[in-house]
């Protein structure tokens, strides 16, 4: 008898595609970010080292072997053409959205949000979005280009609209963004104080997560392109998840891990515990 | 005149061992290390590393110059079998037990503590331990090993029996092994509450501590073998061994310091200073 | 028409001398460092990734724009002479007095805020220190040398006199260090209590701030020198920086940042957003 | 129509089992290694990094995808049990031998080429051995223990008997193994000389090469557990392999990257080529 | 008196623009990068790492401060824009053409000599190219994209068209590209035999010069996105320069620096040589 | 029994004082070094490396074994005070000479050089030096310094005189130094061409080697202050070692190995093999 070939998700995510009610994939782009790339690297890297975590949540007291999750594995995204990649992503999205599974997304770059809560918006257009991260992610455009990781929530907001948005951990903007964002977004500064409200406020409603791991502290979280330190730490994460549990989520995405900046590999045992915690609760 | 040889020791651990009551040593053994070895290298290191630190400690307000300690160096461990190597560390704490000194051992993988509670336990039958950890290390077997970082806890349990064992701060472990301590150990999540109560509790019997610095969170001790995020922090562990001060304890150790997996030093500098605390307090 | 050089500064200190009241200067000299050295390289290093940072604060609600900040680059300094190099950094920290602007220093090892607080002094003889430190820095003698990074502070009260530094952070020494605190400064062991106290109690006097940036927990700020366990968080010094608004700061400095010791490039970030916030508030 | 699950194989290896005539598989084990661990990372490393290379060697001016191989993946071999992972490994190369085909291993430390070699020796006993190392690897225990990577060429030795072993490059071992080598292998210091005159002289004869990559110089492949200067160059190897196009190989294996010693990735795309070429010629 | 802004140059790099006729200026863009990104630090570390290079060459017994060299500092590129980045450095280029000087270019990744290259083609239409690198550069598109680090040279060879480009140390590429060649440029592999005779017979032609540094061994030059085993010395480059002196340089560049991927600082000091060598045979 | 102090010396360099005719022993300085800094921590680095090697070298068919060693450990020396360094040298050199053994130095930086050859020059006058180094070290002067590792060699020959010093492997300079080594030393750039021939001149003389480690290329040795591409390779200096065997070597030193530069710890083993060798010839 032959052998089969060698297969490789992350830990737990062992499911056949059919059977499943949530997809995961990664999106390795990087193509707009400022400071210092390399979160192309994420996702690959995670299936990796995902075999040091258990597949038990203590904190949920949940195991993934409950779930029936799927790894498509990576996206073939080229390189230099931000539009094409962005199509690509938002194609894949919504063919996971109408075999009505979750679309569950390893970034990349924050802009690799864009197109997936796109294809969401586009099936549920009463959609929220909780949004975690250092930065605002607000500007109308960054050195001339409006596809811009600095700008992917207001692009969001382009379709969205108004007080859709709830943005948490945020410390880091032009003092315009904050202005901006007091009569367009909920933006709390720093750390998650009302996310129990806003929680509680749309849990009737179709809710997509958007985690910018770089809103934890980079002495929790050195493995990103731009560290801004005065984050929170790993159990408010592990809170603001358990907080959530509940909620509809219609899709999610963790983004911004850039596993060449952490050579302990610390950055990447947060990020498949975020990524893990999150898909218990989806 | 000639000169003498160049010592190497801990600093501040330069006494001679007959006039020592504790002693310290290195077992260099990461052989069942599942996922990155590598904390052969600890004890030697740390001795390099520890004169960065002053011998006064501010938290205790207590002074290495004022303790008698003897530094042994390491034993010579042979790589590849383990049977051998736990041997030769239960014989080297026998003798140190027999000589009536506080036998102290800086590892090496979790593993090693076996062999020195063995023999600890030889001599207090009534013998508690207060375990410091990430991880439960309660599996029966690991990949068909018994004798393996990941069930040292089970083993020592296998002879202590029920109740003996307190477990803090553990925040991973297969669903069933948190199910199994519920009634064979006392086992604390995530923190060091009931730490005090413990104390009190045993407060007049014969201790052994054992440290795991991986319950450390990854942000202040990156340099181990499987990191963890979601741990205690370092002034955490600091009110740990103030609160256990007055114990009697007969015999401890430090593990899974794994010097290479941080580059900048600081995880040496904090199992350094775990161990100038601890080594004050026995 | 001709191009101009390529100017260098850090981010948002790029007006001129004459319209500045605030002048920025690196002293890249680690001469005495006894443990790990590098601290040569803080400056310059920040220069260059202070572009990751906004201009704006979120913390204080300000912006460098508003600000009038000359940066003069590095002083050129001789290797091996500790007493030439204290002597031109006491020249330059002169001048800027004398041009009625306040010197703003960049380390360096600490012992590089001892000519600048003579120079200070000189003019401000009523001045008050505030010190944040892991460690006391108040050896009288540092293996038989007097100018010392471990004898700073004790250099300093040399000329400023009992009861005029303020100490806080501090969690390593001697335990004669500590003894000698008692009668001579006010030190404040491992936290911030006490600042608000005496930030009320000096506020209409000349004061001058050293933020020797190891006062922050290594999981902060990895990349330094002599890592301590124990220390401060990034809010903490955030806090700290508020509280101390308002004062009358006539000279400042922040040292001991030592670039390669943190190879993910947190620790820089760190030391460019106190850089950033302690010049908001001169 | 569903989507399959994620398959990761080493560049060009992507055919099926059966249609293969080349199996690939990692030994993750690193039990023995007496100096830096973490050989076990090798393979996975590998087949991450096999995306840099492209399936065309200008060397050979061969491709492959003119090539029917198989990656089968990674063994699951347990920790701190020698003698089991052998056997396991022992019973993986036989079964593809048995399918008639050739076994190609990727390491793990020199230890897992003893029972690939006595694999192909049960089948071939007339097979000769051609050896690249740094390292003798004749002696008869390391520290009391006989299956030590620092003896898998005497246990090697101990079947296939005198003068059936070729040895290249090496430059590190005790006296007495020059010696021993003198009488029972073909040794040859420092280089490849002599590798011509060996293939001429076994052209006939079924070849199992093994090739601890240590023979090539730190500076070409520093990630490895024992660097040892004053090694060959990266087109020594090739000329090497181009030399022996044309043996009856019937079985081999690249031992000895250690990834994590090796942060700017050049080893591993130093062993990736090695592995291309080595493939291309069987 | 005031002082003046911090200037940051090359070392030696340190003339006026109106009197210096060659003009060097770093293009910070790696947004095609396949494999691992990061060339855009190149030019501003170089900077500062050129101070640990002396002006003086016993190479070709020739010193910087003899010639007339200006360094214009970095272009402001945009992220995410391919084409929007072409523009500016060719714009940038035919302005310093415009003025009667030499453009010398740092990159960034491959892409950028094409700007430049177009520039210098527009006023010298008898352009030859000397091209070193690992790579072809040849193929016509590169997962769909035109605008490639991969399609570098087949851009250059639109315009330029047959047997103006002469190509040394070539060691990786598809099999097809190496087959194109043979028809179109004058493929040299793996070293830079052809050189001499190359220079003899266009030594009165306007010549470009584009070196990508991966054309040297990753053991000498580590720093880079795709590492490529197999290459040449430091000491071949330097031939290559002292042979190329007295040919008709119009435009250069250095390109593939990626300075985050080589922690020793060595991969900065052999691009600083490179560049320092020449620049003073322009 | 008790147990004694645990030992440290660098491997087979176990022997008493007072039996050795070889005293090894550590200086670490490097208090003048002008870019980076970091050899302080040679000497102890090596010493715990030193156990990948063998006793045994297949270079010289000699071992360590059969010769008489002793390790004196590190000097103690203050830090910040040039001066007083090097005259606590200067009389550890002249202890050691006037016992009638030969001092064989590890460095620190190169300046540390300067007071072992005083005190040899002092009982050998008519003394010849070898020097190999990638530097001149014929300042006068370095930013006004007279005692500068810019300086070493200039400073020797104020007291040897002309032509007693051989320089082998230089490649950086200031051009003034090139010029005033034509009439006071034997300058030879590059490489080694020459040795062969100085040692056969001065084979009866008293010699006194000093081997700057950065002669080495940086592909090979990374781990220094200041890498200066194009210097020789490991066996270069290998056959150097060979080539001076026989010399009448009176004292000698190994400098400027800089662990922390790099990480794969392969300068570390060089630096020790070429320590291992070079206390064979003498």
């Amino acid at each position: 008898m032959g052998l089969s070939k060698n297969v490789s998700t992350f830990i737990g995510f062992d499911n056949e595609y059919d059977e499943s009610n949530i997809v995961v994939f990664g999106s390795p782009f990087d193509g707009t970010t400022s400071f210092r790339p390399g979160t192309r690297f994420a996702s690959s890297v995670m299936r990796g080292e995902s075999y040091g975590l258990e597949t038990y949540s203590p904190y949920l007291d949940m195991d993934l072997e409950d779930k029936a999750i799927f790894d498509a594995g990576d996206l073939e995204l080229p390189f230099g053409n931000t539009e094409k990649v962005l199509r690509k992503i938002n194609k894949f999205s919504k063919k996971i959205l109408k075999d009505k599974k979750i679309p569950l997304m390893i970034g990349g770059e924050h802009l690799v949000s864009l197109p997936q809560v796109e294809a969401v918006y586009e099936k549920y257009k009463d959609i929220y979005v909780i949004h975690f991260d250092a930065h605002t992610d607000l500007r109308d455009e960054y050195m001339g280009e409006t596809l811009s990781h600095a700008s992917v929530m207001r692009r969001i907001w382009d379709f969205v609209g108004d007080n859709r948005i709830y943005q948490f951990g945020i410390r880091s903007g032009e003092k315009f963004e904050f202005n901006w964002a007091k009569e367009h977004t909920y933006l709390n500064k720093f750390n998650f104080n009302g996310l129990k409200e806003a929680v509680e406020k749309i849990k009737d409603k179709p809710v997509y997560i958007t985690i910018d791991l770089d809103v934890l502290d980079p002495s929790v979280f050195p493995g990103t392109g731009t560290p801004e330190p005065g984050g929170v730490f790993f159990n408010d994460i592990m809170d603001a998840i358990k907080t959530m549990k509940g909620l509809n989520i219609v899709g999610a995405d963790i983004v911004e891990l850039s596993p060449h900046y952490d050579q302990s590999g610390v950055s990447n045992a947060v990020a498949c515990k975020v990524l893990r915690e999150l898909s218990l609760i989806i």
